[in-house]
C-alpha cells in the first residue's frame, strides 16, 4: 500500500529511537527509507521485523576505531548494526580520498547485513569519487567442487560519478540472496531450480534444505565461486573478520569500502564526461527484438526513488506495516 | 612437443631482440616463457605468430609517464607492447604501495593484450601486497538487452599473499576469449553453442559471424555484463583510454593495476596466515562425488609452471615452433 515518505520516515525513526541515540537512529532510518523508496524491499524495513529486528539489537560496545592511517581505517562496530558502521565507514573513506586521493575502510564485528552496497557506493560517487564496496557474510554459498557452504552471498558494488546520475552496480555472488530462502521458508514456498543444494550436495528446491546445504554461485560455475572467494578475502581477513565460517552467524560479518579520486590518474571532469558518454553509447546501441530501452544496472531502483521523491508517496508491504503497528 | 625451458627462453629472446632493446626484450620474454611453462598456451608464444606478431610491432613513441603522484601513475605506452607497459606498471605500483600503502597505475596507448592478469597480480602478491588488475580491449562482448559489441573481453585478476604460494584468480568477463574465435576461424572449426551472436543478434557457432557480431557475457546475464561494464570504466575512462569502441582496434587497450598493502588495515603476517587458513578450509571441505581434490583458481597453471621449472622441460605447440623456425 502507499503511504507518504514523510510518515514512513517519522515512524521508522521513532521505532529505532527506542534503542539508539537520535543521530544513529537517523542514519539507519535514512538507509531503510532509501531502500523502500528504491523498491529494494528485501533490504528495507523488513529488517525491523522477524526474530531479531534491527531496533532490538543490544550492541555489546560502542563503535571504535581500531586502526587509523592517513589512507585507511579499521572499525570495530561492537556488534552495532552494519548499516550504521557502513555509513560511518563510507563517510570516513570519502574524507580520506578527498584529502589524499585514496581511502579504504574496513568494518568488522557488525550485526548482520548492511543491505544494498549500492547505497554506500552512490554516496561516494556523488562526491565525485569512485566507490568499490564488498561484504562477506556467514558461509551460505558453495563453489568449485565442494558441497559445503564456503562463502557468504558476498555482494560487490561499484559507483562512478558522471555528469548526470552516478553509475551504480551492485550484485550478490550467489545465485539468490539468503533472504530469499528465509522468505520462501516463511511463505511455505519452494525456491526455483538450480539455485541450491541440500546438505548432501543434491539439488533442492526446498528452502530449509538449502539453508542446511548451500546456495550455488551466481553463474553456477567457477568464475562466480572465484569472485565469491575474492570478496571473502577482501571483506574477511583484510578487515580482521571471519572467513569460510558460519558459526559466528550474527556478528562476524565484514565490509570493505574503497574510495578512489579519479584525479589520481585523469582529470575528474574528463572522467565524468567520459562515463556519461559511455552510458550514452550503451543506451544508444542496437537492441534485441522487442526491447524498447536498454536499462543499465541501478536504473530501475533510481527511477523508483525519484518517483517516490516527486510524489512523496512510497509503496510499502501492508503486512509489514501492520506487523510494525504503523497502520 | 617438449623442449628445454632454457632453449625456449634463448630463442624467444633472440626473436624479440630484432626489434626491442635487450632490457625490454627480456621483460616480454619472461612473460611469454611464464605463460608457456604455466600451460596458458593462448597467451604465450602464439603472440609471436599470426598477422601482427609481437616482434614486428613498430612502437610510435617511447613509453612515457604522463601523470605521476605519490599514489599513482599514468603511463602512455606509445603503442609499445602491452606486456612491457603492464610489467613496468606493476613494478611502479609495487614501489608506491610499499612506500605509501597504496599504488595505482594506469596504462593506455598500448599495443594489444597484456595476456594473463595472473602474471602481474602474482608479482604484487609475492611482495606481500594485494594485487587487483583489470584490462579493457576493443568492444567484442555484448550485454544487457543490446545486440552490439559493447565491452572488451575485459579480464580481472586478483592476487593475495599467503604463507605458501599466493592466491591468484584471473577471469575474462566474456563467455570465451576473442583469441578462441581467431583460433576456431584459423582451424575452420565451429565454436560451442551459447557463446556468441551474429551481427543481427542471432545465436551463432560460426567464429567469423561471432567476430562480426558479439560474444556473450560469461554468465549470459546482466551480472556478467555489469562486471564487464565496470572493468570498461576502470581500464577505459579512468586510465584515459577508449571505451565502448572497436574502431581503434590496435592501440587503445587499457589497464589498471592496483597494489594495496594489507598493513593499511591489519598486520600483514596475520593477513597471510588467515589467507593460508582460508585456502585450507576450502580444500578440506566436503567434495562432490567422484572428486578427489578441490582445485582452486590458478592451481593448475602453477603446478604446470613448477613442473616445468623442476624438469627444465616445457610442452610447446610444434606447429608454432616450426612457424617460428625454432625447430
Amino acid at each position: 500500500m502507499q503511504i507518504t515518505v514523510a510518515e514512513l520516515r517519522l515512524k521508522v525513526l521513532k521505532t529505532l529511537k527506542t534503542n539508539y541515540p537520535a543521530k544513529d537512529a537517523m542514519i539507519i532510518t535514512d538507509y531503510l527509507v532509501w531502500a523502500e523508496m528504491s523498491g529494494i524491499k528485501t533490504q528495507g524495513i523488513i529488517k525491523l521485523t522477524g526474530a531479531e529486528p534491527l531496533q532490538n539489537i543490544k550492541p555489546k560496545a560502542k563503535i571504535t576505531v581500531e586502526k587509523n592511517t592517513k589512507l585507511s581505517q579499521r572499525i570495530d562496530a561492537g556488534t552495532n548494526p552494519a548499516i550504521l558502521a557502513a555509513t560511518l565507514g563510507a563517510r570516513t573513506a570519502i574524507k580520506k580520498a578527498k584529502k589524499y586521493g585514496f581511502g579504504m575502510v574496513g568494518t568488522r564485528n557488525i550485526f548482520s547485513s548492511n543491505g544494498a552496497q549500492a547505497y554506500y557506493v552512490e554516496m561516494l560517487a556523488k562526491e565525485d569519487l569512485i566507490g568499490i564496496m564488498c561484504s562477506r557474510s556467514p558461509a551460505s554459498t558453495t563453489g568449485f567442487d565442494s558441497i559445503d557452504p564456503l562463502f557468504g552471498t558476498n555482494p560487490i558494488g561499484f559507483g562512478f560519478p558522471t555528469n548526470e546520475d552516478p553509475i551504480v552496480f551492485d550484485m550478490a555472488t550467489s545465485a539468490m540472496t539468503f533472504f530469499g530462502l528465509i522468505l520462501a521458508k516463511a511463505r511455505g514456498e519452494k525456491i526455483p531450480k538450480d539455485m541450491a543444494i541440500d546438505a548432501n550436495g543434491n539439488p533442492t528446491t526446498n528452502p530449509v534444505e538449502a539453508m542446511q546445504g548451500a546456495l550455488l554461485p551466481f553463474d553456477r560455475s567457477y568464475k562466480g565461486a572465484g569472485l565469491g572467494m575474492m570478496i571473502e578475502i577482501l571483506a574477511g581477513p583484510l578487515v580482521g573478520s571471519s572467513y569460510v565460517d558460519n558459526k559466528t552467524f550474527k556478528e562476524e560479518w565484514g565490509s570493505l569500502i574503497i574510495a578512489i579520486d579519479p584525479n589520481l590518474l585523469v582529470e575528474a571532469k574528463d572522467f565524468k564526461s567520459h562515463c556519461s558518454e559511455l552510458v550514452k553509447k550503451i543506451k544508444e546501441s542496437r537492441k534485441k527484438a522487442g526491447v524498447n530501452e536498454i536499462r543499465l544496472p541501478g536504473e530501475k531502483a533510481r527511477s523508483n526513488f525519484e518517483q517516490a521523491k516527486i510524489s512523496g508517496l512510497v509503496d510499502v508491504d501492508e503486512v509489514i506495516l501492520r506487523e510494525l503497528k504503523y497502520i
